[in-house]
């Protein structure tokens, strides 16, 4: 029996151009209602995940920065630091294309960016060889540290709920989302998920975004 | 003819336990289809403000911190410093009940506080004689700059677009709203706003909370 549910935020429950969708933020409520935890994981930072957590009234932890960073109830819990990020990044800025996204002012445990596609190989390469992480959220790049990932978060939210991977659902859209996907959870995904989330899903739904979303929860009768 | 609507966040297009109302939110979006401008003023910090921009799809700038912190497209400008309000907030939390909260580490123009309510009136003594502002927001209470308030940032809205007060719209529910109302603006109130925002309102909604703003949308036939 399902008892969390994880969800990405960024083409998840939101289109394309990033805005809510309202229907998913009813759905989430009305799962709540019936005793359903949720949780939030993105790449954002976690000032806008307490906006969201507020805002869509999730009831459960959500993290900031892919896992690096946490806001339970009142307290954050920051896992990771942003020193070697933010070096990568400034060292990336001299060098290619690679320019830091307004968000970093609110970073704590890492640091995002835009580049030209041409910059690509040759950043994942540096970042290779500084035991960075680079992952593409598909609306910025991410510049993170080794571990961490949306994965870490499941298991830090299994720890906290004491809870088996088979009771957790985790919803995604893009490769970023796959570290959750590895554990041995139940997973779903949107219709414009990435094939290599399609692959390893339990459920794929015929719908995008948002509306994937609510039909993922009825399928899982969780609405 | 209205071109520009400037709305509170918390209790206006939230129910009073801050979560969004998903019909104002649709209701919002319809209205800048059809070419209106919109901005949201809040107490809260820019980084929610930018998310609330961002997942409910506002068009125009976003406030935070009562009108201390705009952004704008990518640009963030402060209009005060924090330095006054920080200062007054920490000596207050050794005398009196006055308790910092969560939000604060990202305010960047002012500080705010939670208190008991047998120490309001101490409080509001000690801010006259150091030039601070202190308002509630129904939510928790802000220490401001003088000048920090709602409508200053009308008359920034006012000047960024070259609009006329009558050509502008507000929209809100708590006495931190009135500088909104002491200008020559359209004035609208939901059903849960103060007796003193009603007296001093256009249009007073028989609804309240973001049902009362898609009431109010309707009436200047804004959608």
């Amino acid at each position: 029996m399902i008892k969390l549910a994880v969800l990405d935020v960024d083409g998840t429950i939101t289109s394309r151009d990033r805005r809510i969708s309202t229907a998913s933020v009813e759905a989430l409520r009305k799962a709540q209602d019936s005793g359903l935890i949720t949780s939030l994981v993105s790449g954002n930072v976690l000032p806008v995940m307490y906006g969201l957590k507020v805002f869509v009234g999730i009831n459960g932890p959500v993290f900031g920065e892919n896992g690096g960073i946490m806001l339970q109830g009142d307290e954050t819990k920051a896992f990771f630091s942003k020193e070697a990020p933010g070096r990568f990044v400034t060292e990336m800025s001299v060098t290619t294309s690679v320019r830091p996204i307004l968000t970093n002012r609110w970073r704590e445990t890492s640091m995002s960016f835009v580049m030209d596609q041409a910059d690509v190989e040759k950043v994942r390469e540096a970042a290779g060889k500084k035991d960075i992480e680079v992952v593409d959220s598909g609306y910025s790049w991410h510049a993170l540290n080794p571990g961490q990932n949306k994965g870490f978060a499941v298991d830090v939210l299994a720890g906290i709920y004491g809870l088996d991977f088979s009771e957790i659902l985790v919803c995604g859209d893009s490769d970023n989302d796959l570290s959750m996907f590895e554990k041995p959870v139940v997973r779903a995904t949107v219709d414009n998920g990435t094939e290599s989330l399609k692959s390893k899903s339990d459920y794929v739904s015929d719908l995008g975004f948002g509306d994937g979303v609510v039909d993922i929860l009825k399928h899982f009768s969780l609405i």
